[in-house]
């Protein structure tokens, strides 16, 4: 078939097969296919849709565009974790270490901060001198290591991914289950893992807001990762407010280190403590996720956690002196109070508009090429559910630029809506399934 | 908005308002848009479809994006015809004439065939030395002059549709009621008329093979015209077998000759008078269509028809000798008989692949770079219904390269099927629609 043929295919509503998905995919990573053609195609994907089969033909076709990370020469599981982004979510940070000092590895590929959604590298490569580029060999030394590493995607990871990613962000059509499916899983599966973890995000702060959406994709991602023998459990937990109170990229690594170093921040633990619970007892260390948040809290509360955290940072680059003493962190020029206009109980928060307040401030990208600020960022106190006064602290901002600093302490303020009554707390973990 | 967000708009279903098409449509011919930002939006408009207002409004502006043609110097109705294409369609030819010299003028632009369809101005080319690409002036002079002229879309007519067109076709998005009414459309506002007549064929040697979407199509077409104050009349007619007996751009003025000097080749006839009538009544020159087809056989009876077509060809440039001895035509080199292999009635013709025959034997284009043979073609013989023996003659086929030629002949042996029973005859105009 032709490439006009294989897109009237899929605009008919047809089923394409494994060979034509591997076509197309192929043609297209090789330059043989416009992008004004290709792009009509993921339309027609868009609308139409692609069974599950049609979504591992897409998954496979786009691992195999480059090559796969071969980690047989570590004995021992290798888990990862991966999440759909959201504000403040900075799991990854806190539960690499506690699952690598569990003993099971923990290859990680992430990827940078883009809209309202920060980023993993973003976050790390705040820590001085942390980088994220390291060669495979470093990558695969890391890991063999110190158990946990984590890189950006490298030129030879899933390239159809890169491509296809990039028109689909100026083609409208990125909010497409299967098309997300292949974005992520051809990345995950090339890190050379046997089990993954997803924390499929849904709610305001969240790219799947409805709980339906992120159910279904959790299911498709389930689906993919099993078609590749990969064992998988999948929670949909609520991001309907930032997870934790910190947002921003250095601003998260010092929750990150405060949780690592046993402070309570509740919500942003009881999510963490799942994924590393169900990491663990997918890697085999542990004989349920509630045996794996046992060991987790284990391992934070006798500092193997923290300290596997220092050994990674320090493999990769990371002066550990910043994270030992967090204050040595130069602080940002400004700093700006935000305070409670009304009294009464948060009903609920537009957790987007928290994600682009801190863009706002500099420490997210509108587009790829944005420079970030990594000391910019905001911590946010209130929590659905919590009484407020008027007057009472809700938020301070951080900044290098001030340009933006009102634009986005009124962002906070038109977020949150208040209640004269009493306001039930969401429920975090909303869903389990495997 | 952006042009994602205007994407995204029309890909969830949204109607996009008059101004945004304009923008989308204004941008893209401007370059300021790239192809494959415009070709997920033709999908997201193939898939979600475009409503009467965002049609009319994208005919608009694909009408703006060149200039329209005044003749309001020219006293008198101005009626054009426009059919949506076929096998042997070759009424243009007929009609022009009839209705110029009815005293309606008739300026028309046509187009050039492509695949199983032939094209008027590859027909009219085929006469020695007959002119197309005429001037503005020079067609304004020659519209004058004789009541009718016949050239091809210049640069300056409707150059969004150009474009649009090209990228249609290498996307999958040809087959769109708005998308090939704005094309239509468009094109046939800039010739500056005041009414419109349109043959919507339906049939397997149509574009609209089903009788329900040349419906759908003859509504939208119609519903634009008026949205544009022009009169309207449209005529859903039969293409499941040729139109006449000739096939092929000399063979086919062959037949209108004919035809103008009265001979009378039933179905040809029928459709063309139908099509000259109405546009004889819309120009306010008879009372009703059927008037006007009283006045179209009249000037075809008095020679005043076949007369204007003689006028008409010598002011393009033609030489008006081939037409008066049509036998001073070189005749091209092979010729083949095709005769019937069984005994029986037609049932059936696959006119599409009748089409495709004369496009074999060079009367054709696969693609608009091809070059023609203006010789080549069919004369085709049965009709549906028809009683055949075998060995009877059933075409015969002509062209100066052979290559394909016994590739034409299958084709038209194969697009035959028969009965042993009676098979009633197709009616030819299926129906008229205001």
């Amino acid at each position: 078939m032709t490439t006009v043929e294989l897109i009237r295919k899929k605009r008919d509503g047809h089923t394409l097969t494994n060979e034509e998905i591997m076509e197309l995919i192929g043609w297209y990573t090789e330059g043989k296919i416009p992008d004004y053609q290709f792009s009509a195609f993921l339309m027609a994907a868009y609308l139409q849709g692609m069974n599950k089969q049609e979504t591992a033909a897409l998954t496979r076709a786009m691992l195999f565009s480059g090559h796969i990370i071969d980690l047989s020469m570590l004995k021992g599981a290798k888990v990862d974790k991966h999440s759909t982004g959201g504000v403040g979510d900075k799991t990854s940070l806190i539960l690499a270490p506690i699952v690598a000092a569990a003993g099971v590895y923990v290859p990680m590929i992430s990827g940078r901060g883009l809209g309202h959604t920060g980023g993993t590298l973003d976050k790390l490569e705040s820590i001085p001198r942390f980088r994220t580029d390291l060669s495979l060999a470093k990558y695969k030394s890391v890991l063999k290591q110190c158990g946990a590493v984590l890189i950006g995607q490298t030129k030879n990871v899933a390239p159809a991914d890169k491509l296809i990613y990039a028109l689909r962000d100026v083609t409208a059509t990125v909010e497409s289950i299967p098309l997300i499916t292949g974005s992520i899983m051809s990345k995950k599966l090339a890190e050379g893992i046997d089990s993954l973890v997803l924390d499929v995000k849904t709610g305001s702060g969240a790219f799947m807001r409805k709980t339906s959406d992120a159910r279904e994709l959790a299911k498709s991602l389930i689906h993919t990762a099993k078609a590749f023998d990969k064992k998988v459990i999948a929670f949909i937990t609520d991001m309907n407010q930032p997870l934790g109170n910190y947002i921003g990229n250095w601003l998260e690594v010092v929750e990150s280190v405060k949780v690592l170093r046993g402070e309570k921040v509740d919500d942003l633990l009881e999510v963490t403590l799942n994924l590393s619970g169900a990491m663990i007892y997918l890697g085999g260390k542990a004989k349920s996720i509630q045996e794996g948040i046992e060991i987790s809290e284990e391992l934070i509360t006798n500092g193997k956690a923290y300290a596997k955290f220092l050994e990674m940072v320090n493999l990769q680059g990371g002066d550990i002196s910043y994270i030992e003493n967090l204050d040595k962190y130069p602080a940002p020029k400004h700093t700006m109070e935000v305070l409670a206009e009304k009294t009464g109980y948060i009903r609920a928060i537009d957790n987007y508009e928290i994600g682009m307040a801190s863009l706002e401030l500099g420490a997210g990208r509108m587009k790829k090429e944005d420079v970030i600020d990594p000391a910019a960022g905001i911590i946010f106190h209130p929590k659905i559910g919590d009484p407020i006064k008027e007057g009472d602290l809700i938020a301070t901002l951080y900044c290098n630029n001030s340009e933006n600093i009102y634009e986005s302490k009124n962002k906070i303020l038109n977020a949150i809506t208040y209640s004269n009554k009493k306001v039930p707390k969401p429920k975090l973990i909303k869903e389990i399934i495997r």
